[in-house]
């Protein structure tokens, strides 16, 4: 089965360093990042600072690993790590998930573009 | 029941497109889309480019003709086509995913802000 | 358990005070939010606007009055509010949820990075 972990970052450079990782360590398949703004309260005040939002794709069966090098890589004390598994997924994805993560070698995914 | 597909795009002009023609068929609601950057290993090295996230919000009833025409007009070979059930919605914006969908005709709904 | 409610905003303004007064009423222990492109159907034809998408952090205990504060606020007539529940969450990072909403008081979070 297909799983996206939520995390947010500081700053694009930690989240790119993390990302290229998990991927060269076949832990997650793909990982997508955008930039966000974050409101929470810490030390007593109210803060809005920009943050990243990342989701780590990845399969049922390599998902603890990937979350436990998601825990020990990060640079925050008390990080987000929170797992949705979709209620489906198409099964050409779901494939390419399985062989770009710790079970199988990487097959081509984006070469040809249809259009 | 309300539905999100989720899938990356390459660029803004094909999620663009995709979003205007999945609306128009009543497929889809609504399209939401964000730039992003993918991390993800292809033809033997780790890629690092630009990509869009798209999240189509539908219902139960059409999910399955709007993930049939996401994977026959989709730019890439193997696209993510992921399926996330919130696990509750609001009634109202329930009613309108409905009506804007193949079953009814579409009701107003952003045409007056309360402030 | 950990909550995320999932809405869309017309802009930056709007989302922002809406989150820092979740955050300051502790229903919410963090909102993230990002610019996103919209394309739907309105009032006889297809729109493709700028718009935000937030996403309120917090438990279980606190989504209900969460839910109710956010349709009270919204500057939509027919907002979405739509609740995914993760499969699974941290423990650190659910303890600092539950501590800075309704039931206790915020507990530092992203004072130290490890980096």
């Amino acid at each position: 089965m297909g799983v996206i972990i939520v995390s947010t970052y500081p700053d694009a450079k930690s989240i790119s360093k993390v990302a290229h990782h998990m991927v060269e360590k076949k832990l997650a398949a793909c990982v997508n990042y955008t930039k966000i703004n974050s409101v929470y309260f810490w030390q007593g005040k109210i803060h809005d600072s920009g943050e990243f939002l990342a989701l780590f794709k990845t399969t049922s069966k390599s998902k603890q690993s990937l979350k436990k090098e998601i825990a020990k890589t990060h640079p925050y004390e008390v990080p987000e790590i929170a797992e949705i598994k979709p209620d489906d997924i198409n099964i050409p994805y779901l494939k390419w998930l399985q062989d770009s993560t710790l079970k199988g070698k990487p097959k081509k995914r984006h070469n040809s573009s249809k259009s």
